[in-house]
């Protein structure tokens, strides 16, 4: 695209830094200048309001989670379950790694702007969209681990809501406790799945399946 | 308490319902002081500054945790696996009540504040914790229909991480779907993890759980 310079991408990448770590409101126009080391005049000729950057944001946070997170971190990884928990393997690793300065930025900008600006909430409730039919086709994966009745986009809505508010829990009490115990709850929720994907039977003419069968990666019984 | 008057709990009301709306730094003094009729003199004198406000603003939010939802809506449901449900159903009328224009007060705030207000953080961090003892209290009464092994407060976090983001993703996307589906996946862990309570025993000595042993309140296997 034409549009693509690099003073454009350093005002794009500083204001969705600025936007996750303090807020929309709170980060004025002149501060992301002043970090993206650009001009007024250079700054409006890309972005005429406040509101066209932050639109520019939520379009390269959409860039970033198909190539830094599905394209990159679970690309990498080949079973289908553990590609569930790179995404969010991938989520602690930000948290951990910024000192949990910087959340979300489809949730942060989601909290603050849902209401009080409808051209983003739109933007937004697009991406949570894209995300949940990128996270319903690695759950499509799984093939016959899941039971049939299982509705893969509600699940992937279920993973997409506590991942959420894993991460907002997280930046609030500066612990890793509370992601890591919404990443063991959704780790049993797939292995609890797993174990009841055998079609039910009257127990006379099926034995109960061995342990080994019904039990997933995560020991979540000794938890 | 003596200082607390008509006038501050209007203020303190009124902020509450501002800040929810459309954020803490997009809401101005003086848009609190018309909606609430009060002065800028009298203003001050409760409140110094807006970050004074918006600290008892979240002690306004505990408060209210604990009448309406933990007192109000919860108190009311015998059953301790319902009395979780009463909670997340709490939060669906709210968002429904209010066309989704108020998000959770504590996550709204958290997304926004956490790393720009510190002291603001430090009690928001209290009271996600304060509601995980509440959540936590709630499982606990479930005895024995949940197996031994499970960490109650861990369980609650995981409640309490899907709520939040089932409450973002549905104020974003404005609809009740993500938020249905993430009650439909917990109320699934629920069951599951109830069908999981039995001790593991080896196939031979004991049968498989007749079906309606296994079966829960919500009819997953259908959804």
């Amino acid at each position: 695209m034409p549009r693509r310079t690099n003073t454009r991408e350093r005002l794009i990448e500083t204001a969705a830094d600025l936007f996750c770590r303090q807020g929309y409101a709170h980060t004025g126009v002149n501060e992301i200048m002043q970090r993206a080391k650009t001009t007024s005049g250079s700054f409006y000729h890309f972005f005429p309001t406040k509101e066209d950057l932050v639109l520019a944001v939520v379009d390269h946070i959409g860039e970033s989670l198909e190539s830094e997170v599905f394209g990159g971190a679970v690309a990498t990884v080949a079973d289908p379950v553990d590609r569930v928990f790179a995404v969010l393997e991938s989520s602690r690793r930000h948290l951990e790694a910024n000192d949990f300065a910087l959340g979300s930025p489809l949730g942060t900008l989601a909290a603050e702007l849902s209401q009080s600006h409808p051209q983003v909430r739109e933007k937004l409730a697009a991406l949570f969209a894209a995300w949940t039919d990128r996270m319903q086709l690695v759950l499509e994966d799984t093939g016959d681990r899941l039971p049939p009745g299982i509705d893969r986009r509600a699940l992937a809505e279920f993973i997409l809501s506590a991942l959420e508010g894993a991460v907002l829990q997280t930046r609030a009490r500066r612990s890793l406790v509370p992601f890591d115990a919404t990443v063991t709850g959704l780790r049993r929720h797939l292995d609890l799945l797993a174990g009841a994907r055998q079609p039910t039977v009257a127990p006379e003419t099926r034995p109960r399946p061995a342990p080994a069968a019904r039990r997933g990666s995560a020991d979540w019984r000794a938890w």
